[in-house]
């Protein structure tokens, strides 16, 4: 048995949940979702039945992670490879910038794709204050640094990096030549490479 | 100098922060920020201006950390209280909650309070899918679990207990009996209690 259970679509934020596995370097079973007829066993280890879900068959028992940026930093955690977690000097940015792609940057692409956005006298309430603002305060990290935790690839990469990459993909993110650069550092590492070669084909052999 | 500052104002999602000092135990200096009149060190730390923000001053140097979220699980790491940290077997629970409440969650209570809902159509796209789901699955993990990783605290209950203990005095969140007794027993916290009476203290003289 594999020691990760990995619950995805190829179409999905899965894509980022299996970048992470692949830069851990952990291996893993794919169980691929269905919209319509979710698995029962995606359905008892997280109720909600979002994609991507991760179990780990860890040796005090099955732990399930689901929400994308939990799962990298999880994986960071449990990976053999210690470079992908923070040194002491790097934890505050880690955790900073992941929280603040995974809250304020998700709610404000979501918001804006949606046809919604908080008019000014709302925005101290919505917390991810206006899609401007928190493009400017992301892109404002990258002008002065090559990866979240300064020159250095980490594990929180692959999650606000992921949605640096969707963003320029989906036109959700202004072209910025500093979200370009970052995300050419990131298209160029070879588990990036593997793992969307993984869902490509996923998605073409759906199609065929 | 005290090891850390802390910029808030005391009617902001900086009492989440204020708790998680005090159950740190950890020293801090208080800055306190009037919206209109952002000081300059606040700005220079956090180009969005957001509270709360906190700077470590560590040996290494500053630190910066906003996005209440990940100010809570900053301080559970450089406490000398490790019990704020998960064991190995408690990790997986620790971030997964940690991010749902602060992804879908805060998404979902957000849009309702600004009056916005995602249709039927776009709820797969808009990441917490309805406020209904989202509620549920956090309903059903204190129905079966006293704390965020099952029967003992840690720092994930500052951020994800602040969710429900505010979701439920703004009634955002419904009165659920799991929330209401997670909410009791947060609030019963000495940490809780002292962190709450400070913001009270300076909401009364600001009023006064």
């Amino acid at each position: 048995m594999a020691s990760f259970t990995f619950f995805t679509n190829p179409m999905s934020r899965g894509q980022i949940a299996r970048w992470a596995l692949h830069e851990a370097g952990v291996d893993y079973e794919t169980v691929l979702v269905d919209w319509q007829a979710k698995p029962e066993a995606l359905l008892s280890a997280n109720p909600m039945g979002k994609v991507p879900t991760i179990v780990h068959h860890a040796e005090d028992g099955d732990h399930v992670v689901s929400e994308a940026a939990a799962i990298c930093l999880y994986l960071a955690e449990v990976s053999p490879f210690e470079a992908l977690t923070p040194r002491d000097a790097e934890r505050a940015a880690y955790l900073r910038w992941t929280f603040f792609a995974a809250g304020p940057v998700e709610q404000a692409i979501t918001a804006r794709s949606l046809g919604f956005e908080p008019k000014a006298q709302q925005q101290a309430m919505a917390g991810f204050g206006s899609y401007e603002r928190a493009v400017d305060t992301l892109a404002g990290h990258f002008a002065l640094n090559d990866y979240v935790c300064g020159d250095r690839f980490t594990m929180a990469d692959v999650y606000v990096g992921s949605q640096v990459d969707w963003g320029l993909m989906f036109k959700s993110l202004p072209e910025r030549p500093e979200f370009l650069a970052y995300a050419e550092r990131l298209r160029a590492r070879p588990a990036y490479q593997e793992a969307k070669a993984v869902d490509a084909d996923l998605i073409a052999q759906a199609q065929s």
